[in-house]
């Protein structure tokens, strides 16, 4: 009950300056704080009562000042990046997840349609709408930041193969294919709704990948184009339900040759779902039926063996995040798993 | 991160009717239960990990059918009681408290005005704003049936005395007082804003006691009538700042004669903060600035008892309700503390 409560006030205390005031000098007190941040002194020392409780901040009895206790360990790169997350909460879904229960019963976010008159999915009202825009925008780029690299390194790509980089979005993935598994003869195709081709050929153009790299519009849940050795699915088969992710398997699977190979990049819940330190069903319910597409989630590894196999795929290697790479705030958990078509 | 997420995953398994189905009925799958609730089977088996996780419910592997685990133990008097309380949080302070950081700079609940374009407090609101009325109306219910009873058992009214009742609403603490301490010559006076006087008589007259009942209407910050041998601070001072605290307690030192009773419910912060048994500090400071008044907050026992004293007045008891009594889900810890009017 005191999530939502727990999650503001802290996020507060960040927002309204009081814990920068205190980095740039500590021992204030709360009068000196609300000077500082703007705000009643009383409400001040009210905020900073779950700090105080969660050790983060310490308060001298005496003086009645403040220092930060726990919070002055955190490196600022780390502090940044769980402000960023808890940023694109606050703007992305603390509101939105209101509509929640409506957003199960129709399949859509209303959040979306509520606060901003916006039907269709959070990466479509990005594009779009500022604020949701300016929520996500940075999340997305820590997420290429920090994941590209490691996926890429996760798969082969055989030289000179065919690849298809199935909802490509804006070209980054063919535009990564080339730099980090380029090869003689190196072949990507982005597919993509038709909407974004022209931004997909002017990226592709900007960083001097036009030769190799071309864009097919289409819709996933109806079919793609054939002949490639290697499917990428990157990142967004939990956006989907399970009859759409087994459409969408068995397209990949008529879009490859013979033994060609599929590159699933995915978040999975753990395979015991009691696991106290894994928090994705604690978060990604919420976000995704209620703030990002109203349909889909994540699905364990053996669910998504299980689909791949029957799809006519063979799992080939599955590769988890060095766990001593994952930061201790991250919720996320991703795997790629890579599968060759049967026979 | 994740605690606006859990919040609302949770609820919205009760909202939807999920936990409701698998109480009637135990085994149904989650496509027996989204034809149920009129959801997807994908959107149900969703929500349900986080229920799954925390052993609310359970799941059979062979038949993918669900049943309640620990829900089951639930009395229905207690989950009803607890689902009331999310309620409030979800209607009345979800959404709101994106607001929070706003609202401690401008000292105004600026979630009212943006949802509901109202400019004053959630108890404002709830007369005039049917949704915030039907979030809180029942709240408040269960707060004076769990709660007046044993206010009353803390202290004692002398024979014939004259009880004022500060901010007294619409005369009910003038009626339990003519009720529970009733004597022969005993006067009640109900002080609050002019505006309620009529509802308020309408309301003695009512029940009955409108002989030995009145209204004064007036704002507790200017002043109190006087000539009372006690006086009753029933669920409020923690609505103000503490200089507002500090007017209030001297305005009532001048209502009452010499050694007259001050009696004074109110929540308290335990006097060890980093309690983590305690969730006032969790809840309180986010609820009181960001959803009700926009200012105030709980205190310690000690702040008060040091304000009293302050104030001119003795602290002469202090009466916590039983542990015993107090169910597990509850978040507010109340007293009650009694203090006489110094030489």
């Amino acid at each position: 009950m005191v999530g939502p409560t727990r999650f503001m006030t802290l996020y507060a205390c960040f927002e309204l300056g009081i814990v920068d005031a205190l980095r740039k000098e500590g021992g204030l007190t709360a009068a000196e704080l609300g000077a500082a941040v703007g705000a009643k002194p009383d409400a001040v020392e009210q905020l900073l009562y779950l700090p105080l409780k969660e050790g983060f901040v310490a308060r001298d009895e005496a003086t009645g000042g403040y220092t930060l206790a726990a919070l002055a360990d955190v490196a600022e790169t780390d502090l940044q990046r769980v402000l960023t997350f808890m940023g694109m909460i606050k703007t992305g879904m603390l509101r939105q997840l209101y509509y929640l229960p409506d957003s199960v019963s129709t399949g859509s976010v209303v959040g979306l349609k509520e606060f901003y008159g916006f039907e269709g999915t959070m990466f479509e009202a990005a594009a779009v709408v500022p604020e949701v825009r300016s929520a996500w925008g940075p999340l997305a780029q820590n997420e290429t930041a920090s994941v590209y690299p490691w996926f890429f390194r996760s798969f082969d790509v055989p030289d000179g193969a065919r690849v298809l980089d199935v909802r490509g979005g804006n070209g980054l993935g063919a535009i990564m294919t080339c730099r980090l598994k380029g090869s003689p003869g190196l072949r990507v195709t982005t597919f993509e709704q038709p909407a974004l081709e022209a931004e997909c050929l002017r990226n592709f153009e900007a960083h001097g990948v036009a030769e190799q790299c071309s864009f097919v519009g289409g819709d996933v849940l109806q079919s793609l184009p054939g002949g490639f050795d290697v499917v990428l699915l990157k990142h967004f088969v939990d956006m989907y339900d399970k009859d759409d992710v087994l459409t969408i398997l068995k397209n990949a699977h008529q879009a490859l040759e013979p033994g060609g190979q599929i590159v699933v990049l995915a978040p999975v819940y753990p395979e015991d779902i009691t696991d106290p330190d894994d928090l994705q069903a604690d978060f990604f319910p919420a976000y995704i039926l209620g703030c990002v597409v109203g349909r889909g989630g994540l699905q364990k590894l053996s669910t998504y063996r299980g689909w791949l196999q029957e799809c006519g795929f063979e799992v080939t290697k599955v590769t988890a995040k060095d766990p001593a790479d994952i930061p201790a705030d991250a919720i996320i958990n991703r795997v790629v798993i890579c599968a060759t078509k049967r026979g």
